[in-house]
């Protein structure tokens, strides 16, 4: 069982008990702390794509114990198949999803086949808690590698959110930056607000001051001038999936990030596990790019809510070329270009 | 008196009857249209400092009429040179702004001299309302010129508000955005919604709503991306400062967007009156950047207002270096790199 023992559920967002799965709505932070009980593969799935539960490595944790709830509810594989089915449909981008969705099922399909339907839940819920627990291992060692590769750096620049609201441990980019700044208690992060759910905004900089660490919040247009001023020493963001190439797929707006860093020379650097490294990907034209609820842009802090006068565009990522990016650092080390080489290697 | 007859009011953002001045609230907009009567510089200035009025030209064209206005109450010169304080205390990016000011302050002061104290309200006005006329005429040619330049572009994206409630008459970057759909029926714009005031998802949508241009909404993280993806054919924005060496002060996020404009090889026009130029200013690192309340980023539409954790940084501007512009567009026609003999040119 993966509880407060060995995943530190102190501060995690998810807590197993062996049969449910808890887990705090991030659509309402920072506002509230509400946990809500996920019990089988359709209310895990609706949390999913409602992003109370959000981030590469959570989504394939949650998505794991949520396809083993439902293999304890019901154990034919006719019903496993719909319930990992309707998992892998709620989000699109981030391959730890559909990977965790596929280990659990082959788990409970093997058991299943071996020894008998009624053997598949307690397979399935302990290939989950691998999962868990592999991520858990994962953070802690990104965040080292990570701390690392940035020595000396002390402002930075991170999106969206990669921090233990989006991965099990320390979190991703978020993880890196705590262990920079355990190192260096001048380190000071410049949070972009990451429109339009504002997961920087509402998620980032209630970690970053339950943590203690500086940090000062800006619109994500504001990024690039930053960097262009010589304000910032590095960016770090965390990826929802990393094509065989290199090229990261990351929250909508990190690429002009890797631009200006790029312009600048300074570091742009990716933290996630090998779980979002995608081989299967040639490269990021090859990723499909969630295009999310128009509605999320029109919610507008000046108004009730916009007028769509005219269609909205909401892709939920977008795409860094691999030439952007400094470094990949996953749990198995610091990959630098060719991309192709190095990846492969860490996934050997 | 400009008025109905040579400003066509009908669709202008400033009204002036030769003794008040009205201007659309634009902080109200979309969902109400609101005029508010303006009759001396107090008033004028809080409109700007606000961004009741806003936009480098109608800054100006604003600043002007309210010192005419202070002339008109009180024309002893401490009382203009205090007027003309207070107004260009206001906002210290635009150039317009202060250079307006300075004409309508030595209009009033010549008058003055030559013919005494009561002859300096006619020439103050005088002077406010050859301001206004001749922004109205810069944006007529600007539209002209840019259309010219971004023949044959279809998808147009930009960024914050440079239309008819920035500047006399059909606007800047979207006067030429208007133009091009004039001549291309197919014209379709993206239009960045401008975080944190919304200028973009408020006002532009608005205007192009009402000029029946088709458009679509998105954050201003997602343009870089569709950039990059091909969705793009050009990017056209206003200004608010252009330095002698072509670096442009905008919007903040701009940057961002000439960065992603230049990867992906496709052009990004600047568009603004040639009162927008200074050639005072050696270059971008030169121009004072506002810095605004951090309440403005604060308001968001996920809570009733964020938590200030760790401190707000809100640049209004970024600088977006000459090298990744691909041409100014002024009323005085078309300048391209080196920017600092075309500028000069222009304004000689």
């Amino acid at each position: 069982m993966i509880g407060a023992s060995t995943t530190g559920s102190q501060t995690a967002a998810m807590r197993w008990d062996g049969e449910r799965l808890r887990i705090l709505d991030q659509t309402r932070l920072p506002d509230e702390e509400t946990w809500l009980v996920l019990t089988d593969a359709a209310d895990t799935a609706d949390a999913i794509a409602r992003l109370a539960v959000r981030g590469a490595p959570n989504l394939g944790v949650a998505a794991a114990y949520g396809l083993a709830m439902a293999v304890s509810v019901d154990p034919q594989p006719a019903a496993i198949q719909a319930a990992a089915a309707l998992l892998v449909a709620t989000r699109p981008t981030a391959v730890n999803l559909a990977r965790a969705v596929e280990r659990v099922h082959g788990a409970a399909m093997s058991a299943s086949g071996e020894l008998g339907l009624r053997a598949a839940p307690a397979a399935a819920r302990a290939e989950a808690e691998a999962i868990h627990a592999e991520e858990y291992l994962a953070s802690a060692k990104i965040a080292e590698f990570g701390a690392d590769l940035l020595a000396g750096r002390r402002r930075i620049l991170t999106h969206c959110n990669a921090g233990l609201l989006a991965a099990p441990g320390v979190g991703t980019a978020l993880g890196v930056i705590s262990e920079l700044a355990a190192r260096n208690p001048h380190v000071e992060v410049f949070v972009c607000e990451t429109r339009p759910l504002l997961q920087g905004a509402r998620l980032t900089t209630w970690e970053l001051g339950r943590a203690g660490i500086a940090h000062a919040l800006l619109v994500d247009g504001a990024a690039a001038g930053l960097i262009r001023r010589g304000e910032v020493d590095a960016v770090v963001v965390g990826c929802d999936r990393v094509a065989a190439n290199g090229d990261v797929a990351n929250k909508v707006g990190s690429y002009a990030h890797a631009l200006a860093a790029a312009a600048a020379g300074i570091p742009f650097v990716v933290a996630g596990p090998t779980s979002t490294v995608d081989l299967g990907t040639a490269d990021g034209d090859a990723i499909v790019i969630e295009e999310r609820d128009p509605a999320e842009v029109l919610a507008s802090p000046k108004a009730a809510a916009l007028p769509d006068t005219g269609g909205v565009r909401n892709p939920a990522f977008d795409v860094t070329p691999a030439g952007l990016v400094t470094a990949i650092v996953t749990e198995a080390g610091i990959a630098r270009a060719p991309y192709g080489e190095t990846l492969a290697a860490q996934l050997r």
